[in-house]
């Protein structure tokens, strides 16, 4: 593996869901293959689980690691070809990008779309310009319109509860995105990544519902069934994803933020008793109630762990592919 | 020990003072204990001596740390049950402190109080809610109403210095807790637990002295006589803790300011030539005069250093039951 | 060496650069020595570059660093003696410098100058007074009129380069400090510090070109000819480097800004086919022009790698000297 920054970059996900659980089980198996490497983190966005748990899988293989949190502000970025820099950007990605590489065996990336410009957002211009520049290899912490260390840990989630389910009834396990109101306009890259892994994947039936006007952007969206009614779509479902996400045709926009597409116990009943997964932070009673978060069919703590275990399958892959 | 939060936690103070200063002796007596460990130190309010100090002593015990500093308007956290999350709370208590639960082996939160609602503020729910939901043990770096790391550190610096005295002096040492100006309204954390550890160490006898309407809370002073008049409470004194806070009853208020408070060599005059006592930052020449600070009878430098060999002993003792 | 906060802190420059490129050639040729000692740095100013490069020059040499990020609103240290401290700094560095000199080996400092009262900042007040109080070896991540480890890697990366000249060729190598335009005013640290530096080293011819009223401190230039005349000082150059600095003389101002001396490949022309170095971060397009920075003459990227191995070899010295 050369980068990690979309599920492309995979050649194949089960070995990486297995390697993941292999090293749930035993965290230090690899210990020494990091040894004298360094892994750089670098966010242009705030991040809490995700440099955490980046940071003690990096840990685990004995690579050491360097945060730096940039305040967009203190170090604005230039990513323009032939820029005159007389205004605000202090430094040309061209320029950062290969110290940093110098500096580092390993370089991950966090950074946020706009909002505003979806051509600028869905160009991955910023997490790509560091793969053309840094000369080392680029792992996403989550970028404009992806996350896809998140959907790995979503995949290995889901792989857990499916082999505790016996194989007479594992197969035709279905999933379904169902997207849930939120009070900000947020980005699209989970639900457009874990659709993308979902489907990539092909173990399981897959729905994505939510009100119309929400279509993600169909690039990630071709395995996947669209059902708005999201009773229909709940029906049978063995997992849940609930999450929000902003428009994606009317860019950026909260174009309707209906209540009644808050996850419930009462829809949970309409499903196949079905595990609820979110990526957090979750906004309790907004995106789903309480009974959900605080009982049985909650996986989110697991998901959250698991965020360790898939960065660590991530890092090992790169470090032996170096 | 399972958690450390207040005084109530540590079953007998003297052998952790005494591992303390067996720490302090050779730093590295336990380093392989803490290996494989990781400790994180979530700042809800920041800190300098308190992270420093931890830190230092987590390597010290072979522990990896992880620091995260939140931004309280990038990460605010929930705690009211049943709250509907449509406001500026990002992420509830419940599902932020499992997760921190699952990455981190002992976990270490600082937070101050409003010092708006006593009655919030004394109930400690913040960290609480931590002990409540994190499942693995909790330090606290300063909480609403208490500081026991410095408390400690506190009595290992007196301790240290009352074992220069010769065994027939000893008795009958008298410890001051003196209140002082300062320009902002503070918490009461420091007095309120340096009055609660020489409570319940109960090896000196123990005057606080205040301005009328500063005093503090009586779950904490039950061991203390409290006299108004400073001169009279300073008589004879072999420690004399300088400190300001805000008032509790009259709560979080400045009630009064008399610069006459503060603390001068001629004040030492009338004790037995007593040690100086300050957990910094010290405002100079308004809570402690510089010819103090830049004495012989200062013991401030100590007590900061001090403070890696309190959270040393801490650590050692919360791995050690685990 | 038992500061590092100017080259008279260094006995022989050359000694100095062959271990840096010693590091730079087996980084963990010295990975015990610094076993069991602390580094900490302290940031009263934010930094990249220097932050990494020094972070990782300890872990190679197998220290252990702390990074403390001072939000100078939150932490604002008081200088002056007998200072009343009633109104917004918070500690005074005689209290602060003392505890920082308890939990680290070496304390490494990166502040500023004012640009507002150049009295103070060419006193270096702040890290004098850190090297008065800290009672451990003071190291300058950049202060307020001076930037040693910068220079240092600069002379690192000329060497490099004049290794590769033919014997017969590299004698009289001429050096060219060219002040550049800038959209801010930036402090003369790194001016100064590298004409410091090339004095010092005394190999090569050495010219300092820039528009008049930019004329340095002459403390600094004393072996340098300043030539006011670009084209001229830019003859047989085999090294540019190039930089903008405000005023000395008019303390902290732009006074001129002309574009015409931004550096482009008709200027290199003018010289030995020169190599061109800048500290970075650099403006596009205004300091340098992007055909420079994406061709063959460029040296930034170096220099930059470079910075790690010149603070390797410092902090090496001092380790030593301990």
């Amino acid at each position: 593996m050369k980068n990690f920054v979309s599920v492309d970059d995979v050649y194949d996900i089960n070995p990486l869901v297995e390697q993941a659980l292999k090293f749930k089980t035993d965290p230090f198996a690899s210990k020494s293959l990091g040894i004298g490497k360094r892994l750089g983190l670098l966010f242009l966005n705030p991040s809490l689980r995700t440099r955490l748990s980046t940071q003690i899988a990096a840990s685990n293989l004995g690579m050491e690691s360097i945060v730096f949190n940039v305040d967009k502000d203190g170090w604005a970025l230039e990513f323009a070809e032939g820029a005159v820099m007389n205004g605000t950007t202090v430094e040309h990605i061209k320029d950062a990008a290969p110290v940093l590489g110098q500096y580092f065996d390993i370089l991950c990336v966090r950074t946020f779309p706009t909002l505003q410009n979806r051509e600028e957002d869905y160009s991955e211009r910023i997490i790509n310009q560091f793969i053309k520049y840094a000369g080392v290899p680029i792992v996403s912490l989550e970028s404009a319109t992806l996350h896809p260390l998140q959907s790995l840990a979503d995949i290995i989630t889901i792989k857990e509860s499916v082999m505790q389910i016996p194989a007479s009834e594992s197969a035709g396990v279905k999933i379904v995105l169902s997207w849930a109101p939120h009070v900000k306009a947020l980005p699209q890259c989970v639900a457009n990544s874990f659709a993308q892994w979902v489907g990539a994947w092909g173990e399981a039936e897959f729905v994505i519902t939510h009100p119309k006007g929400y279509e993600l952007n169909d690039a990630f969206t071709a395995n996947a069934r669209i059902i708005h009614n999201q009773e229909e779509a709940l029906a049978n479902a063995d997992f849940v994803y609930v999450k929000n996400w902003s428009a994606y045709k009317d860019y950026g926009k909260i174009i309707s933020n209906d209540a009644d597409w808050m996850m419930t116990n009462q829809k949970i009943a309409i499903t196949n008793n079905a595990k609820i997964m979110h990526c957090l932070p979750v906004r309790r009673n907004v995106e789903l109630s309480d009974e959900i978060l605080d009982g049985n069919n909650s996986l989110v703590t697991q998901q959250a762990g698991n965020r360790v275990w898939a960065a660590q399958a991530v890092l090992n892959e790169i470090l032996k592919s170096k």
